[in-house]
């Protein structure tokens, strides 16, 4: 197995990647061979320094890297020796299995669509989030943002992704699907959870629950929930600033600390036929440790052919 | 001034509303004169046990009782004499300046909206929450619920009725607005929060200081927050669950007291020709009494008089 890492992407890259590295291939039996994609003048001293076994990663040299606010299509397009272009490039071509940036989002977005396929039959990737449930379970949100408007079809399909990366990766057994809508009964909502009802019942590939509230999110309620990107990345980032807020007034609390994203490493985009993860710009050695271990997961578990063969099973 | 205030609305009336009576009735100076909707056999001696001055009240006797899952339009048609349809009647008719409840919300919505007319020129009335910021200030929200489908100019409005509501009410001085979206700079989120960003810059009759994210609705951003009433409510529901969930977990701290609904008391409906709140089904004393307060400060601001010849400037 091989796992491409960017290491020069994060405001704390290069460093904090080579002690996720270092924590990962620690915590780890059977490492996955990590091939670390970045300027080697940067990244050799560090791994010198920090003692990483030469036999457990390949450096691949990309001298050039695309910035925080760089223009995401121009920057791939211009800067090809760019530490993202060349982890594309090596995933696109499976020279690795599974691509990992806490770079650019866009870039890593643009990259996903355009350098790799779509799962046959999807309509549109989608990324998730994980919600901490109140009562120590763990929940899927998705769209969280790359789908800012969605047709009933697209959020039918992000339900099945999201089932399936629930079922194989978070280990939910039959997860239990709820629309993102404002009243529990069929035939509430806006235009869009209304239409996408009938379909979410009809699909006979995922649990469906029916409607949950936003006092639903943090309980209990439903393991998957389904909305259009605009309404999930406002759920996202107020949960983000909840582990913030609750920090800055040093409220501590376990279930607070559960909403660091660090723990979670990164998000996967979901519906394209290889592993890509994005990672927080802000992220530290604990979040690409659990990128790493995330992709090793995404690989093992076989999700993209198990995602190939559902999306077949529905044309 | 008289208020009027339905005392069978809510899963714990008419005790707790003749308990957030008294309370009303013992911090207020020149208290309003109280106008009581309901079934005087289950009002008067309560009345009578809580000491409520003769002189303070007038019990106004409807019989019927409308349910808090009761088909809002069917209800009121068919229940004529319940305290909801005999307070808007009274609310219609100029025999009270303001009308609460805390019963079926629907109802009260309905009542609103068919049995009071609109502000000349506002397209949608709307209704919002209260956001308790980080720093200790407090947002205003909206719409919550009443709209889950919206279009540019109806978000516009919403700018306009929040900002009014907020200076008025909440005493914020040339109030801060922004628009809820997924992402910092114009141009950027859905198809509606694109085609709104430029209504809200070119209004002059508001502070527009561009998007705010899910990460700022809790921070102190902006003071008044717009979006359609499907994000709205799912942030309003997402915020009580807080609520809830601290409590559950007994976390203590002020900041999630201030998530507390009874604080606030509940939500005016904005945007039609007088104060009509709308209380929450399990509302106690305090937010009886805060909704008593509430109505007396939208009176005594001449706060419709103001949105009215907002309105009119707009036209």
């Amino acid at each position: 197995m091989k796992i491409g890492l960017d290491m020069m992407g994060g405001d704390f890259a290069p460093l904090e990647a080579v002690k996720g590295l270092q924590l990962y291939l620690s915590e780890t039996d059977s490492p996955a061979n990590i091939f670390l994609f970045g300027d080697e003048e940067q990244i050799n001293p560090l791994l010198q320094e920090y003692s990483i076994p030469a036999e457990a990663v390949t450096v691949v040299h990309a001298p050039q890297v695309i910035g925080m606010h760089e223009h995401p299509t121009k920057a791939l397009k211009e800067k090809q020796q760019s530490s993202i272009a060349v982890g594309f490039y090596y995933l696109a071509k499976g020279m690795v299995d599974a691509f990992i940036s806490a770079g650019n989002t866009g870039a890593m977005l643009v990259g996903a669509l355009y350098s790799l396929k779509s799962i046959e039959g999807v309509l549109r990737p989608t990324i998730s989030t994980i919600i901490p449930k109140e009562d120590g379970k763990t929940g899927l949100l998705l769209d969280v943002g790359l789908n800012a408007d969605c047709k009933p079809e697209n959020l039918n399909q992000f339900a099945l992704l999201g089932s399936l990366y629930a079922q194989h990766i978070l280990g939910i057994d039959n997860p239990r699907v709820g629309l993102i809508n404002i009243g529990e009964e069929e035939g509430k909502g806006n235009i869009l959870a209304q239409a996408t009802y009938p379909l979410l019942k009809d699909n006979d590939q995922i649990n469906f629950i029916g409607n949950v509230e936003g006092r639903d999110v943090l309980v209990d309620k439903a393991d998957v929930m389904v909305c259009e990107g605009f309404t999930g990345n406002i759920i996202l980032k107020l949960a983000e600033s909840l582990y913030e807020i609750t920090h800055r007034k040093t409220i501590e609390h376990e279930y607070f600390d559960r909403f660091n994203f660090e723990n979670y490493g990164g998000t996967p985009v979901l519906g394209i036929n290889k592993p890509v993860i994005i990672g927080h710009g802000i992220s530290h050695s604990r979040s690409f440790k659990n990128m790493l271990k995330l992709s090793a997961k995404m690989i093992n578990s076989d999700l993209m052919q198990r995602m190939q063969a559902s999306f077949g099973e529905v044309k």
